[in-house]
């Protein structure tokens, strides 16, 4: 038998998720049964989606059971293996979960070849947050050249793809993220074209600045006072892919609210608004996507950032900074041997 | 010299227009110009989207000026022709405004048949509110068979052909209308499954159960409370075309507000919002609209309504009821010889 730890929900969170929250558990692995894997977890992605889960609100997904880990996509080492495509030592990608070591089903898992890229790029640019910038913004943002785009949380693993794709295609990048660190970051390491810091008191007008020619495309992560301020800027036909509203989130009453006049404006300017979920059009880009994006980090026309934090034991707090923009990067944690 | 009558806004309403926003006006009508008609207005059409005009702030189109005549299509007979296609006595349809004559363009007129349809047709069910119904359900609103389509302003020249196409394409038709007498004539006379009433108090559950399977399309002209009421019944992969906001557009101040979670449920149900204007898809669509919808006419498939005011001087209150639901139909204005 393996002895595992993992974290699992405790109490839903009101508002901004506490260390109480989140419980950790030492459990005993049962034995894969057949066409099961047994994985030990290296690298385990922390995701803004997971604020969503936990908050026990249906969403597109079901929420998270009390008692039961955080969803969490992570990369591991088969241990034991009972399904003959498999054998111990492979390192795969997989949906584990907040946990040390995870039974998966072998048809849930994706092989990785690590001389190839970093394995932690399957978490990151090369993984859901890359699949969900690149299927967003080409499928549905559309960009084209000479357009204006815009995407906030910019240095983040969805924000960075989808800026440097608008950038392949032509387009400008204007990055929205917080504090003058990242905002520099965005135009001396990943090539867009200007920025906005939605932290700054003038932020508004550092968006209209940046944004001279109004908006085509705002690939909409974030949601409250960022859409209230992109609103007033977009351009006839405008179009905006939904995959994320991380300030929202932790709000548990009525935040600043929408603009009045977002039907209107809707109407007036053509305007477009689209949520998605990645799993739309995983079957249908998810081959043309690794073989894009991973061509174009080859090339150097696409670069990313991780923030790596050290021990699985501090995965609620890495979650807890997520939500309020600390990391600096794709958050992953690294668990210890 | 010909002697015409013509409305012109005199004021700008705040809130619901007034008589006196309005002024009547006699002019001489100059002579036209060489490639100009010179047309007597025969029937005029009494639009919502004119509120938004007359409101001086700048949409898709330019505000109406102060001492101009709001605009309008109308059904026209040519009294004096200075172009070689046209001939006096030529019956057409042209965007006159509000007056009893214009001087018009010949490349911005569209002849009429009086033998094919009425000539109140071109206003209506085949005309500018027809082709907005066919355009955005077929192009935006991509009914499928099976799914429920819900529209407001149900008897409406828009809202009508909404539902009666959703009909032909498979899906099942929910009519918004205010007031018994409209919601029975949405099931007897226009074929609609099921019909709710925005004025009665319990609007809210009869529109849950006209569409107990949840809603695939919402076919927006009216936005406010309607939209409120219809955003939690929204099924995954809705489409919501925009036309037109129509109870807001007398707003003053702050109304009903948007739902709080429009972008979570936008993004948790994978939810298209499309705000359009019928000129997009003029070029590409109004031969094929023309032929099926005038088709769908004769097979008995669609049906239409008039509500035909007698008298150029009952305009603006003729508008002013319409922007209060007081009208039956598509609303015509009258003239006498």
């Amino acid at each position: 038998m393996v002895s595992a730890q993992r974290f699992v929900l405790a109490t839903r969170p009101e508002g901004e998720p506490t260390r109480g929250n989140f419980q950790l558990e030492r459990i005993e692995m049962p034995d894969p049964r057949p066409g099961e894997l047994l994985l030990r977890t290296q690298y385990l992605s922390v995701d803004p989606y997971v604020r969503g889960r936990i908050s026990g609100i249906r969403s597109y997904a079901e929420p998270t059971a009390i008692g039961s880990p955080p969803p969490g996509h992570a990369v591991g080492v088969v241990e034991r293996s009972e399904d003959s495509q498999w054998s111990v030592g492979d390192i795969v990608v997989a949906d584990t979960g907040w946990q040390t070591h995870a039974l998966v089903c072998a048809s849930d898992v994706r092989k990785l070849d690590p001389g190839l890229a970093s394995v932690t790029t399957s978490l990151g640019v090369l993984g859901m947050p890359g699949f969900t910038a690149y299927a967003g913004l080409l499928k549905l943002g559309k960009p084209k050249p000479g357009d204006t785009v815009v995407v906030g949380a910019a240095t983040g693993p969805v924000g960075s793809l989808v800026g440097q794709i608008a950038k392949i295609r032509g387009a400008r990048a204007v990055g929205i993220a917080g504090g003058p660190q990242k905002t520099s970051f965005l135009l001396s390491d990943l090539g867009f074209d200007a920025s906005a810091d939605h932290r700054s008191k003038d932020f508004g007008d550092q968006l209209r600045a940046a944004a001279s020619d109004g908006i085509d495309v705002y690939f909409e992560n974030i949601g409250g006072e960022v859409f209230n301020a992109v609103f007033p800027l977009l351009n006839p036909f405008a179009r905006i892919p939904v995959c994320g509203v991380m300030s929202e989130y932790n709000s548990t009453s009525s935040r600043p609210g929408l603009p009045q006049q977002l039907l209107r404006t809707v109407l007036n300017k053509s305007v477009t608004i689209r949520g998605f979920v990645f799993t739309e059009f995983w079957d249908q880009l998810f081959d043309r996507f690794l073989t894009d994006v991973s061509g174009w980090i080859r090339e150097g026309k696409v670069r990313y950032r991780e923030d790596i934090v050290e021990g699985f034991e501090n995965t609620p707090d890495a979650f807890r900074g997520l939500l309020r923009g600390e990391n600096f990067g794709k958050l992953i944690v690294r668990l210890s041997e």
